[in-house]
């Protein structure tokens, strides 16, 4: 059995994931597909490649993950599958595919997806998660090796992922995903914390990192180490977002005992 | 064929469900995940528990239920599986299974989840979704007895559900769950009603109860009995609750025939 | 294997669409069913017309499409299964089915589903999806003809869809639907184009038919032929709905080359 993932900014108001479930039925009619969401912010690439880098190691080894947030479709961007040690993934080369990649293991083959035989004909210039992406899954799905589907390039494009800087007794990271409750996740890594004396967001001092989001009363907010194991800010009950007024980019300060 | 049912808070646009998915492919391929919804308002335990209660009977015998609606993940409350006549519940004791519960048939066994083998390790502080119930309900759906995964406890947390109130020659009830039409469901059942000379809502008296919407022109509000046996108060149309401007908590009276 | 799709106006906040499924699944439990969408807007006969229109052809031959957008549930329109060379539609006969009929190949019957005995009871006034078109659906991917199920009738009932008006030099077309990205789609067929002079939107001249989005600047509009075949008027990385302030109606003028 083999599973597909998918990962878009489609949205759910549409019918073009259905149809792409229906062009993956029509051409690999055993394969299970699994939404890991279609909510990405539309053209954000970087929240797609954090969405998928976070989920798709919790699927089996062989599974392919397509990913479709692609303002350039129809232009020279390529499409891609890379091959890692525990899945496949299809998508266009604009960043969106390579946070996952180094998560997944070794990156074994990048290939230009360039055999047009695999595609849907004719290929509409405006959605290729239906006339490329979608075939090109089930193609892998019903075992056609990656190499078949086009040419093995060096390299894929990478994203430009803002990182934490670690200064003299402080750590200076950011907000980098907001989820539905409001959470606001940091690019600060629980790994990166030894003696904390004070977190601030903004210019909000919060405390933590605490064991739970219960460990404070409803409607306080709390730092905790969230379950990608990163710095995250919450408010009990509540949304961070919306109490501290802030989102993607806001300034995180980690101060360390001194 | 096992099926597995989830319904959350979660919403669709993180890859929460998605990595939920994801977990039990791994840990039980052949289960057939279903959404019952991931539209659970945050953190609101009695909108999960009435969601779930309308649900679970319309799936076949022995489906394995998730629910996750769990403001308190990450601290003591109880994770459970609550055995039934007609199928298991899996999820946090805060009163989420309660209801569904006692529509499916007689409880035959409480098991607070302890086996703490059953879960995935390292176990994160804020998304027992994944590390907790994902991989307990892949455990049920590949046969392991529910009394393998813990220890057997009496009772599991009730929750308080406001009960309509017969008095004479009425019946006082409330808005109980609004839907995504905007027609509001109250806690008055169909089967309560005997000779009805009114309704009213919030001080406004609307038609009904009716056999069905299109009872009453394009725009006028009108009260049937709904899928759930309950009277709904709906605009043919259009939203009560944008119409009446009301939600959850109205009172609704019902006067009987003198 | 058999293939049900979903296309309906419920939302997925509401347990509907899990409800459907798990009746579903209790009927037909090999059935695989995907979700075209649940976005359709609430009541619009013509969105769920035009998007099951250009999502059922992606689908095996023999899927069964099931409809629900259906203001008229519980009074006397008709529930339809109409079989065509490519697959069966079910649904209310209020138009919502018929071009997808048309679409799917010849229609070779149309059955007006009378036979009690394929639907849940009690029947509810307000869930149809529930009580008739899901287990008909799986009734249908069991294998049941649909001749058995109901009488058949001469024909279903039609929509008015807007059609675009072609004059000397010009053609005047409207917005028929907006996607999620904000994507103005008219019914101007790309096919109907010959010599392109100008295009006009709402007053406002738009850069086109352009080979991707990507042909403008970052924010500007544009107009391509979409993956329907129609002329859409779309923004490079932003949204035509909010660029332009118009939607579903706004008048679209191709002027043709002198």
């Amino acid at each position: 059995m083999t599973f597909i993932t998918l990962t878009t900014d489609f949205g759910l108001e549409d019918p073009f994931v259905g149809i792409m479930k229906g062009v993956i039925a029509t051409h690999a009619q055993d394969a299970v597909v699994i939404d890991v969401t279609h909510g990405v912010p539309p053209q954000d690439v970087l929240a797609g490649a954090l969405v998928l880098r976070h989920a798709a190691p919790y699927f089996p080894a062989g599974t392919v993950h397509v990913a479709v947030v692609d303002p350039g479709v129809g232009t020279a961007r390529r499409p891609l599958c890379v091959e890692t040690d525990a899945g496949l993934l299809v998508g266009p080369d604009n960043g969106l595919l390579s946070l996952a990649g180094a998560a997944l293991g070794t990156i074994r083959r990048v290939v230009h997806l360039t055999e047009e035989r695999f595609f849907l004909a004719p290929r509409s210039a405006t959605f290729h998660g239906r006339d490329v992406f979608a075939p090109v899954a089930a193609a892998l799905a019903r075992g056609t090796p990656a190499a078949d589907l086009g040419v093995e390039v060096s390299d894929l494009r990478r994203l430009d992922v803002p990182t934490p800087v670690r200064g003299t007794g402080r750590i200076d990271g950011q907000v980098i995903y907001v989820d539905h409750f409001g959470n606001l996740v940091t690019n600060v890594g629980g790994d990166m914390l030894a003696g904390v004396a004070s977190i601030t967001i903004a210019g909000t001092r919060v405390r933590g990192p605490a064991p739970a989001y219960g460990a404070v009363a409803p409607g306080e907010p709390v730092v905790v180490v969230n379950s990608w194991g990163l710095l995250e800010v919450a408010v009990r009950d509540g949304s961070a977002r919306t109490l501290l007024c802030v989102g993607v980019g806001a300034p995180v300060t980690v101060a360390e005992e001194g």
